[in-house]
């Protein structure tokens, strides 16, 4: 999964029905920028954590949706196993 | 979610059958252009969302196509949530 | 969907035994080779439209397959919708 | 599939409700990083086989995920076929 | 479908169930290395052809794997219809 950081919003007037009442986050995930659906709730500076593929549109009610926000990463720090 | 600029269509007589009816749109995505099936009615110049995988294929009813236009961009800006 | 160019033909003797049948083309995507099946009846020097991921195995009757030509393209327009 | 090194964890506690109990390791592949479930109990420095897209979430019992550390590798060898 | 080269093979004794009885080949791509399961038998040196994502998961059994190899290759030769 790909970690990235909010940096705005995109609006469409003009879609897919089936997109209706989405919200479209725009993602630099450090190399590229890309939109990512979220139902969240992430705003702009969160660093947040993304699902790509089949596997975002059906986490979204199947909506022709290929990224989503899945979750909002409160840090990133080490965690070793003892 | 990719965004590219749509900056034309192309052309095939010799097809897989259920290919038949759909408009196929060139896309600059800013790092490489692709080709996306249209269903929303974009044209030449237009900014637009593209869902990719067996996502696009499915809104696409089951064609054997992997990128399609979802949505048309009204313009990019920054929402930031209050 | 990707766009590439038909430099020849791969074959092999040992494989999967559902790709009995199939014919795989060495396709130039501009950035890079790839293998696609073909069932349009593409030769060499065709340019081609590619479907892949799971799209191209649904549309070769479920083989195992991730590329497969979909079309072969006529020429490159510009399409302005008026 | 990838090959990563473990080099920490990121945490969340915003996210959807289907990730709960869900552990997410930061892997680095060579070329990036990326963040992975994991089921199988791998630490930092461990080197894990990867599997991505729908594969990972049907893995994870369909939760939103696309990529899972499926296996720790013991070493990398080479193996020849006598 | 990619083609590449087998290097060798990985081993691993900590692992999902579901993956017991595979066999995991280090392929080198030409632009990176990765790992495949193996159901043909292909050995040290082979060209192989690989199938990825979903496909290959379904090809193995809807095991949690994202590549496999699907056939090896016997020569790559350029073959012109007339």
């Amino acid at each position: 999964m790909k970690i990235g950081t909010v940096t705005g919003s995109v609006w469409a007037t003009r879609k897919a029905n089936c997109l209706m009442g989405q919200t479209f986050l725009l993602i630099d995930t450090g190399c590229g920028e890309l939109v990512a659906a979220d139902q969240v709730g992430a705003g702009k500076g969160d660093r947040v954590l993304l699902a790509t593929g089949t596997v975002a549109s059906r986490y979204c009610m199947d909506a022709p949706i290929d990224a989503a926000v899945v979750a909002i990463l409160d840090q990133e720090g080490t965690h070793v196993r003892t």
